[in-house]
């Protein structure tokens, strides 16, 4: 897609030997581009749009289509720095409202592409184009969902794909975690850990994890192993999860088993549809960073789980907001 | 200092050859060595103990001579994401809480050594030694003072060391920033754009900062330069900052100008005096990560403002420690 075929005519000029395109610059009608543009609006964006404001950068943030991010989609988080036990909505919306006060604007739309211009970028969503000097991208990622009956309803209310996250709210009592490969197992050891009578359904015949890991899963006596076997559906008394329904795989039966949590680790997909051909991705669709938050393109950084396949945490998330911003503001004096 | 020879014998045997001591392991009278040892108990700290507890790590926090590190002497932040302003003491005061309420144990001493032995380390204070399989290094770092009458009284009241964190408060105002480097032409950079009428003084006949940091300093309006001179004294009304006194260093002569804000970017000195020995540190002092949060000795890992030149944020810190946290459990682990 070419920038002059653009619905609005915000890039001006398309050269297409380059196949690039260059930004208005506030003149003959075309529409100014922005300091800085941060895509994404969980921990990691609006940090860096707190940041951005802050250094007199005044970004615009693409919100996307869950205004928030993951901790939009947990129950209580009890590891947030300084906050014993906190809604992770009302953290998010604690943060919302920090920034709009400052006068941070945000758009209600969600980025589907990014292309690199002469001077600056344009993002693209369904109905608008955005032109930038330089772009964040804190688009996070999201976790591999099981799609069975019930996962919905009760994501939050004893479903989660974070163990460090809602771990310790089930210390003690039976989970559930659904996977095999390195993720399943540390979230089934950390659980185990905890006190909780672990149960790991995984699909396949034998874990996928590393072999130490294996290791520590198997000779675990608070870790139970159902192999061939998948998640079919998840019960609840409407209020939280009360047990799952497990079908093999090859005999096809179904059996129920009660838990109190549900913890689903099949993966996890980072949101860079809309600019993998732009940048360095890993294998896992990862945006590839050095230095912190630099990508493979100058002028565009990347914060949070987007390009973070190891912590995946809120509070790592903020903080490479924050740099991103810096370098941003750096970026931004050195053009 | 051998291990052998400590106070408290601790580290049961001294191999000579190698400078490396044995952890007790509990057994014959000897410590236990703890899980991980974590020291600082600033934003880095605080969160790598949240995290090192809820992994199931059991921490012990050294907390180093200022409890809850800069942000106690700052006034109100209003850059920590979810807090649209708080006193940096409050926001400390809330993490420890959060910390000690898990049951966190810290222990009111400053580390003044770090050795090897052979199955972990030691960290030595004034009147202990504390055997750690694992370490995390949070001791941040502090701001070169000028050392004049009233920098202390005003502290956190008009003076600062951090434009980012308290220049908001002081746009529009006229303020002071002393240094000539990077860092304070950044710092009046930053205060002009937000408003502030700035005066840098600087205690050579040149700025040292580089060259397009100085043309943008020189070709500001709102800045002015006094060279060859020093900050020799901060005035106020017991409330907050009214004046400083200026002397030029050549003709001995004294002046007070009027003033709201005096920000002293005079360089930074991160506490790694203690460690220096062990670890590969930059120039600066500054202890060398790679991968995040790894030092150049395996089981010391380093998160903040001791590893951190460029950023120097609280939330980045924050990040940091949790990685830090996530890390030591990975390394915990594999041994």
């Amino acid at each position: 897609m070419s920038c002059f075929a653009a619905s609005l005519a915000i890039c001006a000029i398309l050269n297409p030997r380059k196949q690039v395109c260059i930004l208005g610059t506030g003149g003959g009608g075309v529409m100014e581009a922005e300091k800085v543009v941060i895509i994404g609006s969980g921990p990691a964006g609006l940090t860096a749009a707190l940041y951005a404001f802050r250094l007199g950068r005044l970004p615009l943030v693409i919100e996307g289509p869950q205004p928030g991010g993951q901790l939009m989609g947990t129950s209580n988080i009890e590891n947030w720095p300084g906050e014993q036990k906190i809604q992770g909505a009302l953290l998010m919306q604690k943060m919302r409202e920090q920034v709009q006060g400052l006068g941070v604007r945000f758009v209600s739309e969600t980025a589907t592409g990014l292309e690199k211009c002469e001077n600056g970028f344009v993002i693209s969503t369904k109905n608008s184009r955005y032109p930038a000097q330089a772009v964040i991208i804190a688009t996070g990622s999201a976790p591999r969902k099981l799609g069975c009956p019930g996962e919905a309803e009760y994501w939050g209310k004893g479903v989660s794909s974070c163990s460090v996250c809602d771990g310790p709210l089930f210390a003690g009592r039976p989970v559930v975690v659904v996977g095999g490969g390195d993720s399943a197992a540390e979230n089934a050891q950390y659980l185990a850990r905890l006190g909780s009578k672990v149960t790991l359904v995984h699909a396949l015949g034998a874990l996928t994890a590393s072999r130490a890991m294996q290791e520590m899963v198997l000779s675990n006596p608070a870790i139970t192993i159902i192999y061939d076997s998948t998640v079919t559906g998840i019960e609840g008394d409407g209020i939280a999860v009360t047990g799952v329904v497990i079908t093999n795989s090859k005999t096809k039966s179904e059996r129920t088993i009660p838990t109190d949590g549900v913890f689903i680790a099949i993966g996890l997909i980072p949101n860079t549809q809309f600019c993998r051909t732009l940048l360095e991705c890993r294998p896992s669709g990862h945006i590839i960073t050095t230095s912190h938050t630099q990508t493979s393109v100058e002028g565009i950084y990347a914060a949070g789980d987007v390009a973070d396949m190891r912590y995946r945490q809120a509070i790592a998330a903020a903080g490479s907001g924050c740099m991103a911003a810096l370098d941003v503001d750096g970026y931004l004096k050195k053009i």
